[in-house]
């Protein structure tokens, strides 16, 4: 089996889990009990908290908070900040801040979504256009889950804060933590960041939040995350996540080298006669779509499957959708977005898992038009 | 070591997360993907959902979505059903229902606290008397966590809606599923239990609704769990959960009767003259919640636990004030709230080890008090 979805989720780290599984099975205890083993957790938890910071923020500007998800983590920003005045976000969003600003809109928030570029970047010049004296935040997605489209959210959060110094910034890292090098700037206030797109287990996600900036708890109880967030922590979830990722980090440099061959492999193998790339070379070299024009892409990728070669079609989140919205922002007709396939690498495939995916797909692909002409 | 903190939080059930880690290792899959090993994962799920309502509402009249935590299910109740009129509640509610019902005080709804009686179970002529036309939503806690006193909440449902048929009805059964025979009745609209005190591993609650009764998200964006509640599901939890869950309520009938043993144990072996046993004896037996009169519990829980013993002090969510705020509503005055030790078993524990946990407790006491003499 060749996996190339791992936008969609990475097989967890074994070695990371194995360690983490002490807390399942031997230091289970609730870090809030007040006796030595319930602190003990509660110092690992603090430990995985700095391991993290200073992997994401190492400057000391912002605090991290533990969450259930990624979307758990945007969600309680987009409904903390963007309360009143107007919330400026972008056509090319993940659902889970798309779908929050939506709503935000249904209770009477203005929501402006900002055009996108071709590649599937926010078009920087109407973002900040539509910025004004009353938007109290900005979000917008780091690296882009459908196309790998990367923002330059740093330089967008120092372009915001010259136009209004009271807008918050926040931006979804969850394809770019792990993936990109990136060191988390003064401007931008709020950060997401997702464990099971880097090796971590589902049920570990964080929150980067500048020190001193307002944040609101969107799950209230018993105080747990110094109150941004209640509910008993996922001790093991929280281990395993901060070990991955510290794992990841030390092999970023050769899982993005690789991830660079296994793109420019697909773009070289696949049969330019059905295939056109729709990622642009300077994005995320970890996503790679590509549109089988006039093709199906959900049957080119049951044929795959059934192949062996596991593949995505844009996000898998919004699977309900015949056609992406993000592909469709990117400005891409329809008949090319009913063709969309999303190839996504952990970093360590091998050249030849490329190649053959290649061939399994040039092979799919001659056989439906045959069969559909 | 003697662990007698599992209304806390339990070990996880070994055979159960050896048997879901295939889920982590192998079948790490996102459940969302359209190829046959999303698919797969995605129908494990189903069946784990329906493998919960067969244990919790075999009737057919509720489903079942998954959510992170029990805080989580207990807020999206009260944040989606009391957004208008008022919300009655009670003095006994764990904080994540108690804390997230001053949070929608503070957002304008009206909010009414039911006085609890002396055993902590809510008093139901008060309860009712504050439910009126107006009352959109009451929570009534099924077990409580600090005493055991168990409300008879299908009662309570059917009394409510006689006073007010709009009134939806929900209740808090995180320590009361796989605790206490219970089958969901059709009065109760909501209903949440979570995994981590029944031998579950964290990341995985659940909130049972009535099929037709109005839920709104708290999570928004992939649309997962048909839309009530988004974010890549954490397929290793949930399977775990309904495993560990099954189990449970197999053992349900033997642990019910350990428990009371245990408890019984305890309540003939500790000496009188320290202790004085606030949990009535309806209550549930796997919670016995004692006051060392004029001695500090905390003090007493460090002492046992440096003899092998760990004991709560009340709910641990809530350990960061002096006094329990349930154990003061039940009417218990400063001194003996001071002195509050909660005993909680899993229903597995050894008589030998109530015996134990007495003779340290006793011995603790009388150290303590020679000492504050």
């Amino acid at each position: 089996m060749i996996y190339f979805d791992n936008a969609a989720t990475t097989r967890p780290d074994a070695e990371s889990v194995s360690a983490a599984l002490q807390y399942v099975q031997d230091a289970f205890f609730n870090p809030s009990a007040l006796y030595r083993e319930g602190f003990a957790v509660h110092k690992a938890i603090e430990e995985a908290r700095r391991q993290l910071l200073r992997l994401l923020a190492p400057q000391g500007r912002h605090a991290l908070l533990f969450a259930g998800s990624g979307t758990e983590a945007d969600n309680q920003v987009l409904f903390s900040a963007a309360r009143r005045g107007n919330l400026v976000t972008t056509e090319g969003e993940h659902a889970a801040v798309y779908e929050a600003a939506k709503e935000l809109g249904k209770r009477g928030v203005e929501v402006r979504f900002a055009k996108l570029e071709k590649s599937g970047a926010v078009n920087a010049a109407d973002l900040l256009a539509k910025v004004d004296a009353q938007t109290a935040l900005v979000s917008v997605i780091h690296v882009n889950n459908e196309t790998g489209a990367v923002n330059d959210v740093a330089a967008l959060a120092r372009a915001v804060k010259t136009k209004n110094a009271r807008t918050l910034f926040h931006s979804d890292g969850v394809q770019a933590f792990g993936k990109i090098a990136f060191s988390l700037p003064a401007e931008i206030d709020f950060y997401t960041i997702s464990a099971h797109k880097i090796g971590g287990v589902r049920g570990a996600a964080a929150l980067a939040h500048k020190k001193g900036t307002a944040l609101a708890p969107l799950l209230y109880g018993g105080g747990q995350e110094e109150g941004y967030r209640s509910g008993t922590e996922n001790t093991f979830a929280v281990m395993q996540f901060a070990a991955a990722a510290k794992k990841r980090l030390e092999a970023l440099p050769q899982h993005y080298q690789n991830a660079e061959r296994l793109r420019n492999a697909l773009l070289a193998l696949l049969d330019k006669e059905f295939f056109t790339p729709l990622s642009d070379p300077s994005g995320s070299p970890f996503i790679f779509t590509v549109s089988a024009r006039g093709l199906r892409g959900e049957v080119l990728q049951h044929m795959a499957n059934e192949r062996g070669l596991l593949v995505g079609t844009g996000s898998a989140c919004s699977s309900r959708n015949r056609y992406s919205r993000v592909i469709l922002a990117c400005g891409i007709e329809e008949k090319m977005a009913d063709g969309v396939l999303r190839l996504s690498f952990f970093g360590n495939e091998s050249l030849e898992e490329a190649e053959k995916a290649a061939q399994i797909l040039n092979a799919c692909a001659r056989e439906l038009y045959a069969k559909t002409r």
